[in-house]
């Protein structure tokens, strides 16, 4: 059964729109049958003509008085904008934390993803990359487990201490979606035409992948960010940084395990340089105040709520968003 | 800009879930090199091991009390829940008109779409279809179009006085996703989970493809379902009602244009020979009672509050809801 929250959430305007992408072409391919529904009549389709590729979806819930700047959710790689909402076990998510805390958020699907969508023409792009329930559990910092390690074993892996919950990592998985390698201009695109689409000088709280565009948008299009909140960036765009100037105020937080990672105490190295570069960047390890045992996945672990009262406690103290203070 | 509503929405919850699906695994395969994000760490990657497909993503809206039945709203091939929402020309969608109504509302993304995602596995499912902007200019009964004619062409074919926002075409196609046509009953049986999940006698809204799937429903889970509006199904499982017998009250609505149509006529056969046979079924078709212009995108029509209004007075009149009506 769904969820129920202790208190109503108030919207004054919900909805979603489709942004940026292109018309794209194709030509030359042959007919192909399809019969759409059991039952249904077959059609003959011509796979030559016109497609939209690129765009991508954002839905958004006014849950503030218009006041306060609105917040982007972006999500990290093989996920979408589900992964902000009710966790894998069925707690409240960040999406329904921050309504409830009078915000306007715009959830997205990156470009490619969810209701994004794309369009599967043959030719235009590559095959998705494979992503096992085993590579994820362990490059999302759950635990340790083998390659091989099947999906109903793998919760036996977790960290002593682990935040996720594990036990519905079966369930997570249900939430996986197929990236691809090779579309971050389009997704970097897609979101700049969502920031001009909002038209309000807004807060990116983006994840994983996200980060990195989160972090881009800001240096690239700096009047319609008015801070970043990046919770494990995959990357940092140091060199974009030293080449343009940055300095919208951000916050970095990082979780557990890094140390035990293969990955990760590289990536930490560049945030650290990049924080010690740009005085704006203020990073937040949360085993460092005592938060211990967060996974890669911070907004659905089971201390997601303190992590969110973390990162609105910053919201509310930089410059700019302090007038909004509830 | 995003749109406003002119009354404040009600949630007593939000959130999403997956249901359904199922473990598998995948053996044999070559190591795969990717670099996730520009700057990033290349990771190897190592496509043999557990994934889940199948599932199902649906998000909740609970806007009214909990004692009307849930509004489970099921779109059609190639599109995502983002259907249901804001129109392309930025209009209120038929989530928003029913949360205003105060009802609860279930937004489903079909198997293998949207935020349901797929499981991007080599050699376990073909390539997905193709459906060019013209030939669903023409399928979706818009007007008519030349397999060639371009995507900034097309609006320029719409039938006079067609009701769908024609000039809006191409954003109408930032929402088109991949569909495939051999995934018929891992739909079915998310869907099933779906109602097994929810766990109230719910009113199913389902649109062309997904009509197939809610009248299904029906029929082989009658306990589950208290009522279907089914906006131009696709094809109706007549065998089945023979088979099972069928008597849940179903609303089935048509739009205009049908006589021009290569297809439709017979899927309006079909239709009325389903309502023939069974009582329970009773057919709108909306040119008959003088509503013109009507494409088989109903819910994005121009007058798509006007058909909203007419679904919740059937439902309002209908026995098992009438006790609801506000």
């Amino acid at each position: 059964m769904a969820i129920r929250t202790e208190r109503c959430i108030k919207l004054r305007g919900m909805g979603s729109f489709h942004v940026g992408g292109e018309p794209k072409s194709l030509q030359g391919k042959p007919l192909m049958q399809a019969t759409l529904a059991v039952g249904g009549v077959p059609v003959t389709m011509d796979p030559n003509g016109d497609y939209v590729i690129g765009q991508m979806y954002a839905q958004y819930f006014l849950g503030g008085d218009g006041r306060r700047p609105p917040i982007l959710f972006w999500h990290g790689g093989g996920l979408t904008g589900a992964c902000w909402e009710t966790t894998p076990d069925d707690r409240r998510g960040w999406v329904e934390d921050f309504l409830l805390d009078g915000w306007d958020i715009y959830l997205c699907d990156a470009v490619e993803r969810g209701r994004s969508g794309y369009a599967p023409i043959p030719d235009v792009w590559p095959a998705p990359i494979s992503q096992t329930a085993a590579s994820l559990f362990v490059r999302f910092r759950i635990g340790h487990a083998e390659t091989n390690t099947t999906l109903e074993n793998l919760a036996g892996h977790a960290f002593p201490g682990s935040q996720f919950p594990a036990r519905q990592f079966t369930q997570f998985m249900r939430q996986v979606v197929p990236r691809w390698s090779h579309t971050d201009e389009q997704i970097m695109a897609a979101y700049h035409a969502l920031l001009r689409r909002i038209g309000r000088r807004s807060i990116i709280v983006c994840h994983s992948q996200g980060g990195m565009f989160g972090l881009r948008s800001a240096m690239e299009a700096p009047d319609a960010v008015t801070a970043v909140v990046a919770l494990e960036p995959a990357s940092v765009p140091l060199e974009k940084a030293r080449q343009l100037g940055y300095s919208t105020p951000t916050l970095i937080v990082l979780g557990d395990y890094i140390d035990t990672d293969t990955r990760w105490p590289r990536i930490r190295d560049r945030i650290m340089q990049f924080a010690a570069e740009f005085p704006c960047v203020q990073v937040l390890s949360l085993p460092e105040i005592g938060i211990k045992g967060n996974s890669h996945m911070l907004m659905m672990d089971k201390n997601n709520m303190e992590i969110s009262g973390k990162v609105r406690d910053w919201l509310y103290g930089m410059a700019g968003a302090d007038s909004a203070r509830p």
